[in-house]
């Protein structure tokens, strides 16, 4: 049973300044809540049908209360069309500080809106195993539900730091890093060398890249198009730039793993 | 103005069968409105503002109906969050056949369910100039308007054909055109080489290619992985894969353009 109390405070969550508030965040999504009980995070209170109870006994330690409920109750408390068989209110972490030292690619996120584009972009750094995500003040929170949601757990192992371009501009400066971003007059993606190192800069979905951040770019990058025809696709999905450029800046290691 | 009944109409669209009953699909968002009013559908009514018709002049003809409403009115009406400054009721198209010959390189998407996903694979197609994109009966409709609204225009260009496997694989089998597919246990996607002419098979979400249709897979490809350590990312999203597979195949043409 999930109290009425609980139920509101729960649904409080999609907003960030309750999330700030009660210092909390939600997991929903039977693996979702899977990874998160294997990550580092806090997890303060689980709530979850006696068959995922079952399912997962090893786990459940780690979660500081668990409350065995029907899938009716926890629909009810449950954000999502089709609620899974848990969720899970967890302790919203300190927001992490700039590291010392950028090894590998990593990106830097101008203002991206859509929290599943965001959550997406978090699953494919996963994926290709870049360690950090900075994003500007105004990209949308790594801790709403959705962006949650879309990460399919990725958001336990993938640092998100928010922090404005400036210092991040310092860290490719002290160390020679070069600095990225797409652009429709950048140069062929495929016919440039790429470094192992670098950061790179994704854009807003309608705005693109600021110019104030624009001019930190050592290196503009283009995505050739093959629409044909006078009318064509304008752009790619944040995301799915992502996913391309993820796939480009680990194409050498990647060409002779497995 | 736009009547009550109109509102209720208008509203009915995002159910599949009232699709089918008016024989029309909804088109929002001042992007996909110009493309629909560029494109071969038949734009038979068009709701827009003051600001929207002075705008877009020339490309009113196209409409078969104007009516110049407030951004109020078109609120009501709409089924987004943030609605823009017009909407259009279209007409539903005839289902397109199977076409004689592929030329270059299609999906076939075996259950994609989530309509963004649908959506942020055709932009991707247009992107890339993919001229069809096969679907199984039991993938999401492009004309859902979450997927038109994802789409930012390219549902206008792509052939979106929904297909069972089977009448795809005789197309296959009759051209010699090899059969593409991702899997965990596939092979190096970087370090294969990929043909101009392809069907690649895009799986379910949750469940990936199903096994009446993995049998027809002649070549078994994986985009690898660096996540690190024990727990890392189990998959990538579909639109995401999309991308990476549109630009490895794309590449070699890619590499020498521009």
């Amino acid at each position: 049973m999930i109290g009425k109390n609980k139920i509101k405070q729960i649904k409080s969550l999609t907003q960030k300044k309750f999330r700030l508030k009660e210092e909390s965040f939600l997991v929903e999504g039977d693996k979702n809540i899977r990874e998160v009980l294997k990550s580092h995070f806090r997890v303060k209170e689980l709530f979850a049908t006696a068959e995922f109870i079952s399912e997962n006994k090893s786990l459940l330690p780690k979660a500081e209360k668990v409350t065995e409920t029907s899938a009716a109750e926890i629909k009810k408390a449950s954000l999502l069309k089709q609620p899974q068989n848990c969720l899970a209110v967890c302790e919203l972490p300190h927001q992490t500080t700039l590291p010392q030292n950028l090894d590998g690619f990593c990106f830097f996120l101008d203002g991206v809106q859509d929290p599943g584009n965001l959550g997406t972009i978090i699953r494919t750094c996963d994926w290709f195993g870049v360690k950090y995500l900075f994003c500007s003040p105004d990209t949308a929170d790594v801790f709403n539900p959705k962006v949650i949601q879309a990460t399919m757990g990725s958001f336990t192992r993938v640092k998100v730091i928010y922090t404005p371009f400036d210092a991040l501009a310092l860290l490719a400066n002290e160390q020679q890093l070069p600095v990225f971003g797409t652009f429709l007059e950048g140069e062929n993606i495929y016919s440039t060398p790429l470094p192992g190192n670098a950061i790179i800069i994704l854009g807003n979905e309608g705005k693109g890249i600021r110019e104030e951040v624009a001019k930190h770019v050592t290196f503009k990058l283009n995505i050739p198009s093959f629409g044909q025809g006078k009318e064509k696709a304008e752009s790619l999905n944040v995301a799915v730039t992502s996913g391309i450029i993820c796939s480009e800046f680990s194409r050498n290691k990647a060409l002779y793993s497995k």
